[in-house]
């Protein structure tokens, strides 16, 4: 069996992925998913919880091709790592029931980014499917029991709740799932200042952004408010220019300089905007690359997801086996959804 | 396809079957059987939401062989209806997670029954499970597409819930269930006049008692606790021994004799005890008689089971395909769980 430890994490089908993912998850998946053995989930059901109906749902499909292909596109490589969709899972649905018997409902009334997921979706009353949306999130981590869990800090409370699920759950049945860990990365700065760069706010570079977009978003975005002009000193802590320079340009001399020269009111936004400009654009240059080259394939994203589901339902049969046995309920003997027989020996009498 | 409109009910495996039972729901569902095609759900899934853990799932299991007794010596025939259990189906854990995002959580805290399983089980904090209890009982009626749904009036708020789950279904994605319709069975009282005849409360007959022991329960049965004596004119309303005589003994010229000197001071009793015991041993007469009869065959009730959860696997494999082609979901090719395939066409991409 896989001696090297798990790692579970994945996107909602919402929308391309942007220097924000990047930046919270996608850097720690590429940096680990050759000492991990790794599971990426595309969550489509997770989008059901603020958006149901059709249209969304389409919609959302028509997405998928594209998180795929940003994964590819950063360098996670398909061959050692398992891309599967959400909904494609039969286990999702059955450990989500399981460990819904295992919180409390103030439990999760205390998780912060529920509110704020209604209120970002407009919702005038929340859904059950809303509230228990980090039991279904720990369903998604603990079956293909995962060990590490890279995401970005405005999901360490879900992660908290899996491990409380895994805690719980093996105290109730006995040893089962390992307890995850969350592996916490940054939240990055929306381009216009807000805290948090994110589609909804129209504030994001993506990473599928071409050269000419990116130099037009950097040159719009928001700097210290304070500088009225070239000459005069500006704050560098909590300034997007500089917090991006951080994260995207590896010259640190030239990021050094030009916060000394920002700091002293000897340098004017449009140097700082356009040398930020080209550090992004060299940053993105081979992940575009690699997207152009994938994209071109008309039936590698289809292969890809073909066998990450077949592989993903494969753990997801072996982890719901061994979650009926630990339960005590009968263990189906998997020859087939319909008509499918009860073993001799775990049949009800 | 099936031209006869379907019933959906059950009961958790937590105990034999008593005259509770009865009256709330088993004489419907006998009277009703041949009318409709019928389901008849073993809801061990149910009984997670107040008890998890493995001893009472084991429990439960054993329990699961009482229940199917109880339904085939109450006259339930097994040929031509589905006797399935709750946790060998697929569909059930699948729709239970759609139907999540279609009910509001103040929705559910305004259904009563709810608060009172929480305090009946003696829980300090509310499961997120049991909140979602007529969520779950959603799915199970719907699953099989049910149009009516015997049940005793303590269950009514729930089978409203799973009218509301169809309504908003349906106008969201496309017509894929009937409105299921209560058929709304008497609640018996005890035999120790609390309002409800319950296991947890120990004032049950159970259609598996013996003759004695019916005898023995309806001696001690509370009735007017104003009648000291058998001269004192005593009160046939409200009075356990009086309901549960209209409800089970036939000779209704008897009833209304002893009614008579019953209110005039002119019956003891001891006599009117004596002919309720008759009359409820000539009316389990025939019930212990099927019992022995099917208990004795020894695979029996295994055989029932699997060819029901068998059926009703069909069921569910029809009625998620249906719902996943109506929500724009891949619809999964079932040739079986591990490595099942998308179709062509339906893939991401």
């Amino acid at each position: 069996m896989a001696t090297k430890r798990r790692i579970l994490t994945g996107d909602r089908p919402t929308g391309r992925l942007h220097l924000g993912h990047y930046v919270g998850t996608l850097k720690n998946r590429v940096a680990l998913q050759h000492e991990y053995e790794s599971f990426f989930i595309i969550a489509d059901l997770h989008v059901l919880t603020t958006k149901p109906g059709k249209e969304h749902i389409l919609r959302t499909r028509q997405l998928v091709r594209e998180v795929v292909l940003d994964y590819l596109a950063v360098g996670i490589d398909p061959a050692s790592s398992t891309i599967f969709v959400q909904s494609t899972i039969p286990g999702t649905f059955e450990l989500n029931l399981y460990f819904e018997m295992l919180v409390s409902v103030p439990r999760l009334e205390r998780v912060p980014s529920i509110k704020e997921m209604a209120r970002d979706a407009q919702l005038t009353t929340l859904p059950f499917g809303l509230l228990g949306y980090p039991v279904l999130q720990a369903a998604d981590i603990l079956l293909p029991r995962a060990h590490l869990v890279p995401v970005a800090s405005d999901n360490e409370a879900h992660v908290e709740v899996a491990r409380e699920v895994a805690r719980r759950f093996n105290r109730l049945y006995g040893e089962v799932f390992p307890e995850p860990e969350g592996l916490i990365g940054d939240v990055l700065v929306g381009t216009d200042g807000q805290a948090k760069a994110s589609k909804s706010l129209d504030n994001v570079i993506y990473l599928s952004d071409d050269a000419s977009t990116v130099e037009q978003k950097v040159r719009t975005m928001y700097t210290d408010p304070q500088r009225v002009r070239a000459d005069v000193p500006g704050r560098v802590e909590d300034n997007p220019v500089f917090i991006y320079h951080d994260a995207f340009n590896p010259d640190k001399a030239e990021v050094d300089d030009l916060k000394a020269r920002y700091r002293a009111g000897r340098v004017g936004d449009v140097e700082v905007k356009q040398k930020l400009a080209r550090a992004i654009n060299a940053f993105l240059d081979p992940i575009r690359e690699r997207r152009a080259y994938y994209a071109a394939q008309p039936d590698l994203i289809e292969d890809v997801l073909v066998t990450g589901n077949r592989r993903m339902r494969a753990e997801s049969a072996e982890t719901v086996a061994l979650v009926r046995e630990a339960m005590g309920l009968p263990v189906l003997e998997e020859v087939g959804t319909v008509g499918a027989m009860l073993p001799a020996g775990l049949v009800y009498c």
